[in-house]
């Protein structure tokens, strides 16, 4: 087989991985993932669910890469954070409901009993608010402006984050996610219009 | 039937309702609730699922009972919320982590497509914002120390409760809840040792 033959079977081979991840995080989004088949799934690439554990032999081969897909999105390297591009990362969040909805129905179902993606989002957290930490004593130096240290702002930050996210799916109307994140920013003493 | 007969049937009858509740809330916790089956809450109760089906038809008649449940923990007079008694409140959350993995994994799957808590959540959202903007009204008038208003504090507020629990579901050694919640008071410019 020409080497460009074999080049091309191993792109459409990973634009298809691709694409099943994509049918799988909107799946998620609906259903969660103990809600979620293999068969839905399939169905939305048209594939039949033999042809899909092609690709993903099983469920949680499946959610293990759309974990890895979160990651890659948000691999900013640590130094380049700021808090202000925190701010525009909620913004850019604001204007992506799906993704947002995948991710806060996986966090919710983590904290049930030997679910899949638990490891992974307390790993995740471990790792987040370190980084958080970091962010914040490069902006701020060993206190904030109220006295808190970075290590116990940390947490908090994430927290109204992610408390948020749930506010503003469940009721878009009513909540300015990007707004109210912006306003927590001021409580730690950051310049806001 | 005795009068007295009848009371003791339908006391009974409601020990049982209760029982049933308090299995679901535990089956929740552990599955979340698409991934609950009401067969699974009968065998916890050492009823079948066709004697279960006499206290609650379906699974989404239990599940309003355990979110009335819910509302019956939290049926503090709105007069009387006080921001400490908020902290002692996350404290009380502390010791009770199956309850708040229960509404935990809820509010993860409330906001996946047609999932039955989402209006329950969507509504009790917006009246814990109010009774919530009314606390803060109470205490800090209409701006707060840092300048914020009441109305823009209370999703704040909220939110931080809500992901707090997460991190700290996921990690109760790393994440002190009560220790940060009173952190999160003492931004609002509340006095905190």
């Amino acid at each position: 087989m020409p080497y460009g033959d074999g080049m091309n079977a191993r792109v459409r081979s990973e634009e298809r991985r691709a694409e099943i991840v994509g049918a799988a995080l909107e799946v998620i989004a609906e259903r969660g993932y103990r809600g979620a088949s293999l068969a839905a799934v399939a169905e939305r690439v048209g594939l039949t669910q033999q042809g899909l554990l092609h690709y993903f032999p099983t469920k949680d081969a499946l959610l293990v890469a759309v974990l890895q897909e979160r990651d890659r999105w948000d691999a900013v390297p640590d130094t380049r954070w700021r808090i202000d591009l925190l701010a525009s990362l909620v913004e850019y969040n604001a204007m992506r409901p799906a993704i947002i909805q995948t991710f806060s129905a996986l966090l919710g179902e983590s904290v049930t009993e030997g679910h899949p993606a638990r490891a992974y989002f307390t790993e995740r957290y471990a790792q987040v608010r370190e980084n958080m930490t970091a962010v914040l004593r490069a902006e701020y130096g060993d206190r904030l402006p109220n006295g808190l240290t970075p290590e116990r702002t940390a947490p908090l930050l994430i927290a109204v984050m992610d408390g948020l996210q749930y506010q503003w799916l469940l009721d878009p109307e009513s909540v300015d996610m990007p707004g109210a994140f912006r306003d927590f920013l001021r409580l730690l003493g950051e310049p806001v219009e």
